[in-house]
């Protein structure tokens, strides 16, 4: 039974203390925090709660910590604790940027100790139906992407909304939807960042952002963060040369509709609608298209730490490994140049 | 009584003369086209048929012309039609780009002849209510405008697919999306255009694009046009720091919320849902939001005709002017060499 330990005991670290409690192979067993209040309710939790961050290191008994503090306390903490022979899970983003991760890589692989990111989100039902349905080829050769998380809360809460910590929408929920569209293409090289961060109700970070990506083969993927979004688009929107998936929302209703093969003809013609006469937009006759149910899909999160254990223990490959968060960490490095004023950022990424 | 003649006798033409005929202060009454079977067409319809452009330029009774044939013969045949005395009432795209429709304004002053484009689009109603809503500042400061096209057509039809005659989606669409955007924000600078071109099921031209402006003001607008799009995102999707307005398709069904004032304090809250642990992307209680109908908008396409006749007859100003077909031609010209791999094009336009 592996004991883990939690550096940095809030909102996120409380949900994978009690999230976790029925995944076999390791517990959590105590944490450290700088506010005298969460180390009361890591007692009250039934966790060590430890005062300092040497005491938590220099707890033998524990072989592995999640950092879960504020972003830019990531880099420090996650290579002491490497340092001091811990594995180490991080919250997402794992850095700052990119150039913070190379050295957290670095130290990981001068310790030899298991590093690796709380992408959680490549186990959530909705993306796990949009990859089943490109790995499956359900589309046809699928041309765009657009993957979409719209709030209506007028807010960013807490450090989220200040830049020293790593706030921003792009940081926060970007990570997540851009790590998504690229573990799902696997290898395939991002060519091409295009950015837009705006702050509707701050200052300081964006509350709102728009990512374009293109990839080698030309593929297109929009990522969309808003919160102050008082109607939502659909959470994901997807379309191939034979067929367009949507999924409304994080209930995963939606469908796919997709062009028929048969030998029928049909023959649009200009009509006259409220969308003026057109041909190119004339509806298209139902019975030429034919609907699909979404993919079954039913991921667990407590896969990702199933995965984890397996890895420390030697048995599994890392799903989530290092290299994969340092091609999205130079994404977001290009998105914000992009977004500060550089345009459209080529890469090779 | 103005007597209009039409230069090339295709579809569009069909349709303005057919929708045409009860508008007073003109009439169309001759028709030129290389094709015979068109000029029979005409003929059936009531109109005479000129064999040559020479013959219907020659007729004196003719003060105005509709030039509506493929796009890359608007600028000779508009050049021509001014040079003989004609006012010349131009199909959109007006031109292949901003030089040549220079030269076309360059004409017109010259001349002294009236010269307009047929931006009809502008009195589409869905835009007349997104016009509303951003004029009356119904949504507060507005942020991001997202205007898309989505047909399942899978096809592009006649010279529309060919680059030398102006085809694709880009000229064919996007010009009318852009006009409608840029007529929206006034004199508004555009600053930044970034674009993406497919072709999905042609070769040569795109048949799905999508265009991205930034303006003066920071706002931004997304333009999406596409012929394999088997499902649709709204027409519109337009959001502000108070309000967020959807209009579903053609038929203008949709709403606006807006954030409601009061003092009613809500406090989100972690949540865990399907789309995990969010404080961000907690719903928003709804009694915290107030639904307003679509303003009501009733345009009709006949007032383009009729404000041309006025301009004709010097009792109004030109609603669609070439000044501002001019700046929408630059963007789409910005919006060719983003595309073709410059990335984001500055501009001030």
């Amino acid at each position: 039974m592996h004991r883990f330990g939690i550096i940095g005991y809030g909102g996120m670290a409380g949900y994978h203390h009690s999230n976790s409690k029925n995944i076999e192979g390791f517990e959590y067993v105590a944490a450290y925090d700088i506010e005298p209040e969460r180390l009361e309710l890591a007692k009250k939790n039934g966790l060590i709660a430890y005062e300092t961050l040497d005491d938590i290191l220099a707890d033998e008994s524990i072989d592995t910590v999640l950092v879960a503090t504020p972003n830019n306390f990531h880099h420090d903490l996650a290579i002491a604790a490497m340092r001091a022979g811990k594995n180490v899970i991080c919250e997402k983003p794992v850095a700052m940027n990119a150039a913070e991760l190379e050295e957290m890589i670095a130290v990981s692989e001068e310790t030899g100790k298991l590093f690796t990111i709380h992408q959680n989100r490549r186990w959530d039902k909705d993306f796990r139906i949009v990859k089943n349905a490109y790995d499956n080829g359900l589309l046809g050769n699928p041309y765009t992407f657009e993957s979409r998380v719209h709030g209506a809360n007028e807010a960013i809460f807490g450090w989220r909304g200040f830049k020293v910590t790593g706030g921003g929408m792009l940081l926060d929920w970007g990570v997540h939807l851009i790590d998504q569209i690229m573990f799902m293409f696997g290898e395939e090289k991002v060519v091409e960042v295009y950015a837009q961060l705006m702050g509707i109700t701050v200052e300081e970070v964006d509350d709102y952002c728009k990512v374009i990506l293109r990839f080698e083969s030309g593929k297109s993927a929009t990522v969309e963060v808003g919160t102050t979004c008082f109607q939502k688009l659909p959470r994901w929107f997807v379309s191939g040369s034979k067929g367009t998936l949507v999924i409304e929302d994080w209930d995963c209703s939606g469908k796919i509709l997709r062009s028929k093969k048969s030998e029928m003809r049909w023959e649009p013609i200009v009509i006259h609608t409220a969308a003026g006469p057109t041909r190119t937009m004339a509806p298209r006759p139902k019975e030429t298209l034919e609907e699909m149910a979404l993919p079954e899909e039913d991921p667990k999160w407590a896969d990702y730490y199933r995965n984890v254990v397996a890895a420390i223990d030697g048995k599994e490959e890392l799903i989530v490994k290092p290299a994969q968060a340092l091609r999205v960490m130079k994404v977001i490095d290009a998105a914000f140049a992009s977004a500060e004023g550089s345009g459209t950022v080529k890469v090779n990424i």
